[in-house]
């Protein structure tokens, strides 16, 4: 795959956050132009930029909005608009922990520096947001290249969401995962789950595939099982929005569901997520918030009203995978087998 | 429940077919007036009638409609007429049973009473049709009845897809365990499954549940998994299309999902069919045909086109659910219990 496939779906562009609006694919290829926080916060919760290695990535750029075109007299106002932004960006959504981690990336930074000079500590901060952004281009890279050797020549592949170039800057860890599959010349299709209510796979993951020219079939949520006991699923990948320290994995909802399927129907499930999705403060699985979403998502397809007006709704967002229903987590520095038992502390304490 | 809860989903009506247009629920409720077999044929090929049970009566009533505003000269000529409707008929569509049960119901009658008069014969004709309906009507509040007994107080109900009142003359399958459950007093509430691609469950289930006052949630098809482990889900009812003699269910596709589901999650199962939904003709259920439909309905949903226009799409409309993983079969005449070795084939034989 060429290295210009996708255009970046997040950058820093001219003092501004720049993101491809992600609710407006497969249709148009239209971004967005964050000159203010408060737009980034918007552009986050209505989900124009998602997925959770891209919301770390947005939480980095958009503390930089919040010292741009401000003049600081010292390092002291520095901090506090660093960690007031940190604080008004961590309201957006709450599962993702890349976006938490971030942030806490940048409040780390500007109290170690707060001894610099004001132009020191704002290149330093700069610095620290860019280098998440670069960090994202590279482990998914090495991410992707590890989770290739998963995949089998003539391996059925399913997915579900998008966990490709769209929720990273411009490679994705499940979908790159692919990406480096078809790199290698390997032949392999896939099935792409479209992912109720918001149709991240339908809308994103088929744009993403067929842009790269990947064997790809969609089908709607319900239909993976009927394929699993057809014998058409090899192996399954999927992203990650929170990891817990036992390997609990909290993704996008629908996710437990292909888990639980692919152990009764004995297919391996593997998690594709850098370090950053790991939450080294939760246990398990129960501790992770799950966003739930307000009720137009499900009586609703795109612009057209389905449901009666008034039933009731229930609409989490996520939804929380058994470690013991997960093969193996693929990082940017190994992949990780199950059972994990201790696994991942050991690999997070080397971070 | 009162009794006019639900408008008939199907009748004869002065000399023809008149059907709710579910294409059109739940934002209006209008009808579909059938005077040929090619409309009414259309209707079921575009599910403006569907439902297994509704789609036999209205086999019947086809039949009629391909007798009517004829002269015939002798009842050999009535009974190739009967035939040519019923050959056609089949076409529409291949999974539910009932309808090609319905269909070979009329044949045979009409073979059977060749030897009487033109008259004699349309009249017996009718007859079988009308007694199709009726028995319809008779066989849901059975079902209901039994059924309900397995609703306990306070107990969270799980369905998919439309097994109701609009599914079959005017009460249901599945629903009308609810309805019946509901006539007791019996405090419970519903959780329906959305249904991918045409979304019954949101457009039907919904506007049915709450017209009969049934606190009713809805949820997408990939959110039924999170219930599950939440310990949200104590039972489920769903309506079947074909049974086989071993109890393998074709049903509407995401059934086998929840069934395995349920399984892992110890959730008791149940499907909840007529006998005219039993195949005695059919071992398991590899051997039943699953009706595949066309890419459009995956692809969006109405007028709203979500994914790629050029990704390939797998819609098989039904799914096969092993017998292994339902807990009983509720039909008119007791609840079927697992396993059912040689109880369905003996409960057949007494019909």
């Amino acid at each position: 795959m060429k290295k210009e496939l996708f255009p970046p779906t997040i950058t820093w562009s001219q003092g501004c956050v720049k993101l491809i609006d992600q609710t407006k694919l497969p249709h148009k290829l239209q971004y967005i132009y964050c000159r203010d926080v408060k737009t980034l916060w918007k552009a986050i919760k209505i989900l124009s930029v998602r997925g959770a290695p891209a919301l770390g990535v947005a939480a980095g750029f958009g503390v930089l909005l919040a010292l741009r075109n401000k003049k600081f007299k010292d390092t002291q106002s520095i901090i506090k608009t660093v960690f007031e932004a940190a604080a008004y960006i961590a309201t957006s959504r709450p599962t993702a922990v890349n976006l938490f981690h971030v942030l806490d990336r940048m409040k780390k930074v500007a109290l170690l520096h707060q001894g610099q000079t004001v132009a020191a500590l704002l290149k330093v901060l700069r610095a620290e947001a860019f280098d998440v952004y670069e960090q994202d281009r590279s482990d998914c890279r090495a991410m992707g290249k590890l989770g290739s050797t998963l995949i089998k020549q003539g391996n059925n592949v399913l997915t579900v969401c998008n966990a490709g170039a769209l929720a990273t800057v411009d490679y994705g860890t499940a979908l790159g995962v692919m990406y480096s599959a078809k790199e290698k010349n390997k032949r392999f299709q896939v099935y792409a789950c479209e992912t109720r209510p918001l149709l991240q796979g339908a809308r994103l993951t088929a744009w993403e595939l067929l842009r790269a020219k990947i064997d790809t079939t969609l089908i709607c949520d319900n239909m993976a099982a009927t394929l699993m006991r057809q014998k058409k699923i090899d192996i399954i990948f999927t992203g990650a929005d929170r990891i817990a320290v036992n390997g609990d994995t909290a993704n996008k909802i629908g996710t437990y569901s292909l888990a639980v399927l692919a152990k009764y129907h004995k297919i391996p499930f593997y998690v594709v997520a850098p370090f950053s999705t790991f939450d080294l403060n939760i246990a398990s699985g129960v501790q992770i918030p799950i966003e739930e979403r307000g009720r137009a998502e499900v009586c609703g397809f795109g612009s057209v009203q389905t449901a009666p007006s008034k039933v009731k709704v229930y609409n989490p967002a996520f939804d929380v995978t058994d470690h013991k229903l997960i093969t193996g987590i693929v990082t940017e520095r190994g992949i990780l087998k199950s059972p994990f038992k201790g696994s991942i502390k050991n690999m997070l304490k080397g971070s």
